[in-house]
């Protein structure tokens, strides 16, 4: 027999019991808003807009931070370790959601997902979201996003945005978070290759994993190379100078520190006013975003234009076409 | 009286005026059709994509060269001294192009750009095009683009783009070069406010100017420093590993030194294939921007639209709307 606000069907539940559930920090009802808001199905959007927008008021109030990093420097045993701080630490909640692109493409992580931040996931005062597995990443992105304040209205102070570092998906985290952390492997450089460049200059601190044991050394030097190199970066305009922090999922070194990090960064951004003006901007971004990716949508599907833009961009690629004649040919058939 | 191809008005050429006029070399006809490519009015769009189109086959065969470095970093001096040494010391023409979407703005570079340069401006074999001064970044990075096409067309194999490295301008010269030189101060760190973020970890090589007289010690450490911080970037997919070098343009030292990398880098890319890779990339990249852009050009222009945005832009940004809705309102405006 099913409990009030967590049916076991995968129907749709009304928008009173998405907000009353969601009000009451039901982890299940949360669960099944979030994915509400990633469903593609057009019947479902409406729901999902106007559940946002009845939460919206009670949404802003968490800490976002996006957490990236190779494969293999340990994201999930991190993020289990400084969830686990939180939560016993501190005696706060903690959300932590996942973008993975890659799981779209090739299902891999899913499985990885249900044994990972085991810890974590059985403690009461956590929330964890296995990967967004649909669509493409910015339908991942954009699911995620809303995520966020979902589980803001459900009362979590602290939003842990997880990316695998597939294709954009650092870009996308970044872009909807108020602190960015990379992790790295000691022994700096090697491991390099993976990290997209670029992001180097945007982290808000870099964190060095698993210092422990043998690893101390060429943490050591790690440390120290990133510390300078971070140095000669341009500087961030909201004043926030980047820190290089060493920890250890494994002994719990560097954990507590650097959430101590992440909470004088929100207080001192907070003040500042650089918070808002960061959160406003995104939002306000990423409305233009979904515009603009609506209106490419409508253009790449439109039967005239699908028909030559494969032989259009052939011909740009092999230097048959200038871009400026070949756009003009995709925008005429479109019907301008 | 006129010669031919040559006129003093202002009026357009035909189409086979421009075309010989460009094929023969005549700076004056090549002036004027990167005037007609830069044009916004319609009724010069068409003469300017079958223009293109007719000396499409002819483009390419140069080496392009983006250079961007903040004011005071002396990036005029050393183009010109880059310049005089390709003419002079190599033989060859030289083609020097300018992004400036702040003479767009206030008009500021125009003055400047008069005085500039002045050595290489007045050498046969240097074609100095002054910034292109009307329109939004996407407009004069768009026309550049174009006019690198021409400059090639004319038998300039080697083309400089210099950027002032405001707003997106540096992104935009490094989507349409081949090389992206980023200029630095002696003295590593004090100006780096003023660089784009980002930027650091996409240079495929670091100058630092003024390396004479007292700046010479400051300079060295610079140079260990940014080495150092290069090494710690993630590896270009095409294998160039970005270098540091040092020169003046008072002196001419290293000016030389900085030609040979840019030719090595070229001929490099070339037998791996990653030239013909990137710049295929970025003329494909390029017309889905312009297709992007036309699409969002008259989705803004939409009275329907243009009535609400301001609006919705603003309850997004002061949280009374979430990003989701705003769009779908707008989109609904536009008959979507």
């Amino acid at each position: 027999v099913a409990t009030p606000g967590t049916p076991p069907h995968r129907g749709r539940l009304d928008l009173d019991e998405y907000v009353e559930g969601i009000r009451r920090g039901d982890r299940v009802v949360l669960a099944r808003a979030i994915t509400l808001v990633e469903s593609t199905l057009p019947s479902d959007a409406d729901l999902a807009v106007r559940l946002l927008d009845a939460l919206l008021s009670e949404t802003g109030r968490s800490r976002r931070v996006g957490i990236t990093g190779v494969p293999g420097v340990g994201k999930s045993t991190f993020i289990d370790a400084l969830g686990m701080h939180i939560v016993r630490g501190r005696g706060e909640r903690v959300a932590v959601l996942t973008v993975d692109p890659s799981s779209a493409i090739s299902g891999g992580s899913i499985l990885g997902d249900k044994v990972r931040m085991e810890t974590l996931a059985n403690e009461p005062g956590a929330f964890v979201r296995p990967s967004a597995s649909r669509g493409r990443l910015g339908g991942v992105a954009a699911h995620t996003r809303e995520a966020i304040l979902l589980c803001e209205a459900a009362g979590y102070r602290n939003v842990l945005v997880e990316t695998v570092g597939v294709g954009q998906s650092e870009t996308a985290v970044r872009s909807m978070t108020d602190f960015f952390l990379l992790l790295m492997l000691p022994g700096a450089g090697d491991e390099l290759q993976g990290v997209k460049r670029g992001i180097m200059e945007v982290v808000d601190a870099v964190a060095i994993t698993k210092v422990d044991g043998d690893n101390r050394p060429g943490a050591e030097r790690a440390r120290a190379e990133y510390r300078s190199a971070l140095h000669l970066f341009p500087a961030s305009p909201d004043g926030w100078i980047p820190r290089v922090l060493m920890c250890s999922a494994l002994t719990g070194e560097g954990i507590a520190e650097i959430w101590q990090m992440v909470l004088e960064h929100h207080e001192q951004q907070n003040a500042s006013g650089h918070l808002q003006t960061r959160r406003s901007r995104q939002a306000v971004d990423w409305m233009h975003e979904l515009i603009g990716r609506e209106l490419e949508r409508r253009f790449q599907s439109h039967p005239a234009v699908a028909d030559v833009l494969p032989g259009l961009e052939d011909d740009v690629a092999q230097g048959r076409m200038v871009s400026r004649a070949a756009a003009r040919e995709a925008l005429t058939r479109f019907g301008l």
